[in-house]
């Protein structure tokens, strides 16, 4: 297993095509920085005394003990433990720990493969593993490259006036596949080694071309990433863990890549396509119902303390909240738990987690949201919003008055209400946390999505027979 | 395991002691009928064929196969297979399945003696095996008289201008106890074997008195049962299986009651009083995760049924109503499986369900309980409880007018819609309806109560904690 | 004006032709008399000393004083004054005060006559006056029967198998027309003095024979009424004004009824159909943002009286829920006056209410009906449906040990905390009570019905061209 | 009345005392003109051909016409045309108008200050309406510098251990009186023309220092602001109104400042403190009920226009979101209206809007305020809060690509769909957004504020009153 000194030293020997701003831009970027910082994480958990069984498995393919996130589950307890090491990196990134893109992605190419094998007779299942152990093997890092930009939203991809709207082959020869396209929204493309691209959505027969699943170094000649960076605002003077944290994500264009035959794990099987989409899907909404519970958790802390520092931890609106923030996030867990309990094996012994629980999990998360930032809001009051910039504090006239203001608590230093604040500020008025609020809505899927999974997977029949027997209906 | 016919043909033969407006009755009175058949559905189940297993359990105690409504958990499957058969049972029943009372009181009580019996080298959890053994043996059903009817809910009990306002001991002597006070709202009193008496609240020192526990027939002499029973409306021409379910509760009475020391589970342990009510209701709220799931089911049966036959059922407003409810349900029963999975084993080897996965998924389903039937209303539309009397449909002169203006779509019946909306009727405006809605609520404790657990259970300092760090804050 | 003796002596006059339990009963059926105590009321307090002001109107067709319900509004000050009047009448029925109903078709007519008039030269409107004039000398109560049985929901009125599903002329000669059909859930049908029948929905050109409003005595020849009545339990021994209240609804069954031309007010204009139909539901909705704010008047009463009795009226949850509730009562009064406020006049001259405050004012009550009745059972606990029938209150024997229980704050007789929890039964698990809280939903149209009407007359461009602006968008 | 550059020319000859970050500032700081821009809407608006008659009013002091945020309200329209108009600003500003703030302060002193006089003989409303006549003669704006510091929560002003957590009074003499203290989240402190000081909350005997009211110019001798200034981000290549639109929120702080007598309005009247700072708080909440719905309509056009834009116009979940809006904001607007129709007259002759409705309508509009964005974040989609930097769309290279992914439906241009995201960005992902979500919680008072108001004010009483009728319980 590398440390993350390591895999900052793999980044920056990477070549450089990450855009930001109208400039071509080191992936050590200052402003990308940040998203590299929480990675960082994943890595140096893998060692930590305490977390370090946690964050690492055996793979079920070499025996070698590996960072989990690299790990394809293959028991109950993957499951369970991948959500927990969710739950933790979450907590201590303070928002979206981010590498389990790749995990989802290589969890779900190993259910896939292995069914296109079985109904076509092609390879693709051996070529993963070849290159799951060698991701593996190397503690890699993947971007989940899926989202297409999808043009006219009315339209399928083969009626799309442009027909570069879905990410497709544009030709093929014995060394492997050309592809044009562009794939937005890709979370930490800028900063992992392997951008892992899977189709967005089901596809028909005209759509064979469109049925395409790869594998490239994110640094792969004719791929571009035009980037967009955030972070909490940096400190000055009051230094700060989650000031050091941030994200990044990209929109990828492939302007007629080549991709060699051995990192293909689709192409033109189109009635494999959706089944593809949705396993990467459910894999990532299990994921959720990991790292959502860990962003209430925060919420919770923030009110929690809040509360404690403004003198009203008493108050009954602010129990109220904390009780049923609780319940959001222990939901959540539970479908979680309970999708690994009722998990079944896929023919290529994967353990694929219940769905209608990861959707029902992943939902409530999705509607709770900006619900659960609205009582963060509720609690913290006007101030953290309005403050003076953090330099008023420490100049020389200004500052002295601006500190005797902010005291309230007497047991409570001044800086450390500051900090609060601050931290408030963080969560409720940056950039970046509008920018994961809305990815906390969307990411793996907006509510409607699981709203269409479950319609789409539950027994409503069964529900309509109960009635029929209790009220004497016969057919 | 007993018969549903041997379970009423020794109710039949119990001592009467059953009122109802203001009459003497007897326990197969045709009012309390309706609740013998629910309890009938668990004698019957551990016999049915498909079913037997799950309606069935081994007795850790004598090894012997029992229903597992008399089991006591004793491994993570056990708590997983009872909320799987209340689920089963409940769907059978159209709503409470009833006897897990009992089987949650002899949970408590396996716990709770023993700890008593550690602290205080007492010998309670012997004479509880002795009594477990016969109830699992002799098939027994068991009622939950914890509510006390609590008088002035300013006052502690010992406060109270009239002491008998929670149930205590009067005097004790070498053979057993005398003890006096009612309690209310305890449902199946009327047709069980036995009735159970626990706490209903934490007590101080000045309570030892009123820190009791104890088993008694139900038909024992100087009890006294006010009983208020409650069903479908009868049907005279469309008989159906709901409309001969029903339930009753009593207000149960001890008027100067002798118990003997063999029943007597607690008697003056202060300490351990709150923890028995409590106890009980964890594995009550344990079973609720099972129960309301299945209110649920049948929830979404009434809208998924009636959306068909009204044809609307692909209806956005529809759809979206069974996708939340589909949310609701199984939110609820993850917690359950989540309880069941975090779970730990008590000292006298009963595995304890997870107390904050209880507690969220039980106040999540009193918190629906309306809201959910306000949408069978929504989508019933008024008729139901507008639609003419049972008997005008056969009338020779009217009826066929009625039918004719009762069908809709050509392919269903009149018959058949008028059966459905009978039911909708049943459930919606009958008064039995409104005591399941209302029983929905508080049964187990209502949210209020769950919140109050959560907020006594949940960790928030380690929420602080994470704030802390993330902002750089030292204490 | 008439008195309320006045009103049943004529109900008693009436020609037999309510069924009900399939026999032809008397209108002073003791089961119908509850819902004639509700109409006496409106004649009541139009002569009562303190209400008389608000419960009376002057005709601005006659000059006369009339009951308010029998006028058509022609001002702001009718509509706010309807309004409260309604709000008033609500609260001293203890729930719906029926008569509205009449109000409400007869302002539609006032309007829609009109416009057929100035469309297509017809004389409804003269007609309508003569018969509103009548309805206003007589002091007649009206039901409004207007939704039809509807068969196939997917079809339209032509397209039914049956024709009958929706009413239509069956043929017309010089004398008059030949109509049938069937309506659905006609409140007070059983006791009113007109039925006023008006479309349910738009209708196209090949539905002209279904295009027809008239009105004929509810006891006119070939007419049916298939009666379902409905009250709270009636009281042995605590007698009680609520307890004598109560409603009926009909199947209204038009045989090949014959209407003579002067009392029809619409025939074949199917282009004014929806017109008719929705200005009913708009007057309707109007009146709903009356009733429906004291029906929360009266939640707010059970709630703040039962935490009284309860001594647990300073708990947080209930003030909460107490705020709460204020909240959604006056935000649909505030609806009701908005609406009028901003409402416009007629051609004919009537006062229009507000179509959008109408809509949102009445959804709002329509969507939180079960809501507002769940915090009821919230705070009434269990009890209140688990209680011991009357009778046992008052037996000898068991009756005495009954009322020790019960006695709860010492300074509230056993008697009166009998009184309130028999109340609370009543609302909260009588069939009356389910019949309530779902006509709460549906009545004047349920809340995907006022969401289709706020989406069909919101200005939604307008609000586009807000962001455009903004933006710096030019089309 | 003056232009928008007369009033920007005053604030540049205004005495340097804004610090913002370390640093002495000018009033047309840039980051500080985005708000000056916004106050200048509200000088062009009254000047406006289309809306003059609605941003001006008649002022009852002088008869001179006035710009209506000058005016204090004399009449039921004089409240609904402030409403209307603060809802017409609103839209054209993109949020918060800001000016109102003074229009309330006044509004409030108008009522109060003849309250004390009339109490103690004082001769308070004669300066004010000094003051006010100025204020209207010279078309001045001011801020509502109300929220006071406040220290620890827990305690009473005077019992802080820093008796300077509330503005109070330090000594007085014949000129004047001294005061010290801070008021924080004082917004347009920094570009207004008057600071308008009111105290925050009730005061005992003990606290007479701290019952303070004044006005001073916001360049006055020994006052400090602590600026922090917002503003969606800077545009470079798409220009657009709402980009150069902002505003700043200031600590204030007065440090042993004087204040001439003709500019105190309260000093010493403890117990009036409360009445005014309600008093504001009512006249503040009704205005909100003017601009919240505005900011729902913001929101309900960016959905529509999303929607439209991205082809999903006609989607049910797009449907049902924009219908719930439109009812959120004309019930929030509709409480206003009942607020004007049901206002009262002070003793001074000032319009009073009623209580009750504009706090159950400033409640609901806080209720909402993230579930309202939550529902853009969700039609929006991940793009906007991860779409490339501005320059991006414009580099030479990477732009064309970048422009190319960015098209949906063909007939929208990829500038106007860039143009839409990037707005939708600036409401979604910016710091200004954020601080403008937490203000609609909290302006004028958050949810828990209004909740205490409606407790304080509603007639519960007489809700038990109709129960006690109803149940036959005579006390």
């Amino acid at each position: 297993m590398r440390t993350s000194q390591e895999y900052l030293e793999r980044l920056r020997e990477m070549k450089p095509n990450v855009y930001m701003g109208g400039e071509l831009v080191k992936r050590d970027d200052p402003r990308i920085m940040p998203g590299i910082n929480v990675m960082s994480i994943t890595f140096d958990q893998a060692r930590d005394q305490e977390n370090a069984e946690l964050f690492t498995a055996t793979s079920h393919y070499t025996g070698a003990k590996i960072n989990r996130f690299c790990n394809v589950c293959h028991s109950v307890d993957c499951l369970l433990n991948k959500q927990k090491m969710i739950r933790t990196g979450t907590r201590l990134s303070g928002f979206c720990i981010q590498r389990c893109m790749g995990a989802d992605t290589i969890n779900a190419l190993s259910i896939v493969t292995k069914d296109i094998d079985d109904a076509y007779g092609t390879e693709y299942y051996d070529r993963f593993v070849e290159f799951v152990k060698n991701f593996q093997k190397n503690d890699l890092t993947g971007a989940a490259a899926q989202t297409d930009v999808k043009g006219d939203r009315d339209k399928r991809p083969h009626e799309q006036a442009d027909p570069d709207m879905y990410v497709h082959v544009v030709s093929q020869n014995k060394d492997g596949i050309i592809v044009r396209g562009a794939k937005e929204d890709i979370t930490m493309s800028a900063y992992c080694d392997e951008l892992i691209v899977l189709p967005t959505r089901t596809l028909t027969p005209e759509e064979k071309d469109w049925a395409v699943a790869f594998a490239v170094p994110a640094d792969w000649d004719k791929v571009y990433l035009v980037n967009r960076a955030s972070a909490p605002r940096e400190r000055e003077y009051l230094k700060a863990p989650l000031n050091t944290h941030g994200s990044s994500d990209a929109m990828v264009i492939f302007d007629d890549t080549f991709v060699p035959w051995d990192r293909v794990f689709m192409c033109g099987e189109h009635d494999f396509a959706g089944r593809l989409a949705l396993t990467f899907a459910l894999s990532h909404r299990h994921s959720y119902c990991g790292c959502k519970p860990a962003v209430e958790d925060i919420i919770m802390g923030l009110i929690s303390l809040t509360s404690e520092y403004y003198g009203v931890e008493k108050k009954s609106h602010i129990r109220e909240k904390l009780a049923h923030l609780a319940g959001v996030a222990e939901l959540i867990y539970a479908a979680g738990i309970a999708g690994a309990v009722e998990s079944t094996v896929s023919s290529s012994g994967t353990q694929v987690p219940g769905v209608i629980y990861c959707n029902v999990g992943r939902r409530l998360a999705g509607e709770n949201t900006y619900d659960s930032w609205g009582m963060v809001a509720d609690v913290a009051g006007g101030f953290p919003v309005t403050m003076p910039f953090e330099a008023d504090y420490f100049d020389p006239k200004i500052g002295p008055m601006v500190n005797k203001y902010t005291m309230r608590n007497p047991k409570i230093s001044a800086e450390n209400m500051h900090r609060l604040q601050r931290t408030l500020a963080d969560y409720l008025s940056s950039s970046w946390a509008g920018v994961w609020q809305v990815a906390d809505v969307h990411g793996g899927g907006s509510p409607v999505m699981e709203t269409i999974a479950i319609l789409g997977n539950y027994d409503f029949e069964e529900r309509k027979r109960i009635i029929k027997r209790l009220a004497g209906i016969e057919d």
